[in-house]
């Protein structure tokens, strides 16, 4: 029987250690400490009510802090080189003095618990350099959970002093769209080829692109790349651009031999400058976080729904009641939208 | 002064007829009145509060009187004579005894308030058809919306005892898994073409269809049609196919010279009785009619709450000070909730 008293005690020391002070933490983060970061991003990716509110008064402390990074949005096909792309880029911007969050977001995880993007292995370069943070995508959840666990994690990156943001993205399914929705500019990957089988792109994604590069404009593929460049850039033409008053065009590059790079962040900054002067950066801005507060909003007014007490065990019930006809749909939700609102 | 007596009396005259009575509309329906049924779907797509409440009371009625239709989803892209088809096989199916109604999903009509699928004058002959009844895409409200205002009018013209409902949509956007979630039978129409060039058809979409058809297998089109077919029964070789027990294969016909029709409808009154007699008819029934409510209850919760009389004037007041760096997102959520669980 003595001998369970120290386990009870190693417990209770547990317990105590998962009690985070929140200033301390803040300071942390302010001070671009990484394990404090870290720390932070895991509070705000746990799923556990405690940490998510803990993660919520810490991102309220850090909001004065937040918005100061250029926002870069990156996706492409699998096999247009994304990793070695934003690996070199990242090296790039991180040698000319810049500090670089790397985030991904990664709709495959959120749908089948496993991943296209890959293990947390990748960029072993760039994860390695004290000047950038590389944060693989949160795997647990829905994707709105995944959308909003990337949306703050990338708002703690920026009080922690980050200046570019990097958010990568598969070009597959929706996430493309919620990756416009957090960045300034996005940046659409392609690769050599010609006409409709060129990029296996989905549809409406280039009319949300800043920017196209095709990578992998190096040895014999030089020339088709920049064949492909043209072609894409034809086609950029006659779509509405993103970006008000900005041409969307396309460049070409080579991650491998690291050329093409510079030219592509001179674009970038030539965005920066134009869309800051014009305010369509600031419009921009104010406008994702209307959206992000009305997406967080409806996915708050439901989970509080379903989670409810009373709701969780009559929402199977009036299920079988629908399915054996004794309830019609509309009358079930009445009820079930009474019974919440009486609780 | 006296002159306006009479114009209140036709004012109060009109607002008297506004108010239906449910029993003689029931009635009606269930006769197969098409005047009643064109009013109750009137009633169904109505914004107006009470007209939405009149209008789920009726169905509560109908709703033992649904369910005994083949529902046969319709898409294709723009071009592969979607309306010219539709009107050709639903004569067929009149002439053989069968009644049709013909109702649409314009997701375009949602987005725009125009309409890809084209105004009512559409299908002409098959209107005229006192077997058949066609029904254009309710143009107001929300692709959520648009999506019940649809479903709960194939329950109204089931309940008139249309035996063969047809959901046509147009293949692009989300409408075509919305109108998958409606039918037992989801019918892709292509035209001839080769590769990846040929359909413009979304990604994903194969994996939803029953059975592909080839349209406009007519005149020097035909040999191009057949290897067409070859080539998209090649595809869906490998495709997971859309209903457990049944392989989805392509077919050609020619709305045109009203060919391959009855070949077609064979395949879909085999599928009806495979998938009857391995219960996967019964199963996708049963699935649907669960997707359907948790969709419906979803929108009701959103709506209840934006509707809200204290949400509706703090909502804006709420994105404002979000704005102004006054709250964080998280917070003005809290207190949005916290507002609307008080009321």
């Amino acid at each position: 029987m003595d001998s369970r008293k120290p386990e009870k005690k190693r417990k209770f020391v547990k317990r105590k250690q998962d009690s985070i002070s929140i200033p301390a933490l803040k300071e942390g983060v302010l001070n671009g400490n990484r394990s404090s970061l870290a720390k932070a991003i895991t509070l705000i990716e746990s799923n556990a009510p405690h940490h998510y509110e803990w993660g919520q008064e810490l991102l309220g402390e850090l909001m004065p802090h937040t918005g100061n990074s250029l926002r870069i949005g990156i996706t492409g096909v699998p096999g247009a080189g994304k990793s070695t792309f934003i690996e070199a880029f990242g090296e790039m911007l991180c040698n000319q003095g810049h500090s670089v969050a790397v985030l991904a977001i990664d709709p495959s995880s959120s749908l089948s618990g496993g991943s296209i993007l890959g293990d947390k292995t990748r960029m072993e370069q760039l994860s390695k350099n004290p000047k950038a943070f590389v944060r693989p995508s949160p795997t647990a959840g829905t994707l709105g959970g995944v959308h909003r666990k990337t949306n703050e994690t990338l708002l703690l990156c920026e009080a922690a002093g980050y200046d570019i943001m990097i958010i990568e993205t598969v070009g597959v399914g929706q996430s493309e769209v919620m990756v416009r929705q957090m960045v300034d500019f996005f940046l659409l990957l392609a690769i050599t080829g010609a006409g409709d089988e060129l990029q296996g792109m989905k549809k409406g994604i280039m009319e949300l692109a800043d920017a196209m590069v095709v990578n992998k404009a190096d040895g014999k593929n030089k020339q088709l790349a920049e064949k492909t460049r043209r072609e894409l850039n034809q086609i950029l033409h006659f779509l509405v651009p993103a970006t008000k008053g900005w041409n969307s065009r396309a460049y070409t590059c080579s991650a491998l031999e690291k050329s093409g790079l510079k030219e592509l962040w001179d674009v970038i900054n030539e965005f920066d400058k134009t869309t800051k002067e014009t305010g369509s950066f600031q419009e921009r801005r104010m406008r994702q976080k209307k959206e992000w507060f009305y997406t967080m909003l409806k996915d708050r007014i439901l989970s509080d729904f379903f989670l409810d007490e009373k709701i969780k065990p009559a929402v199977p019930r009036m299920e079988e009641k629908i399915k054996s006809g004794d309830l019609t749909t509309s009358k079930a939700i009445e009820e079930l939208l009474q019974l919440y609102k009486k609780s």
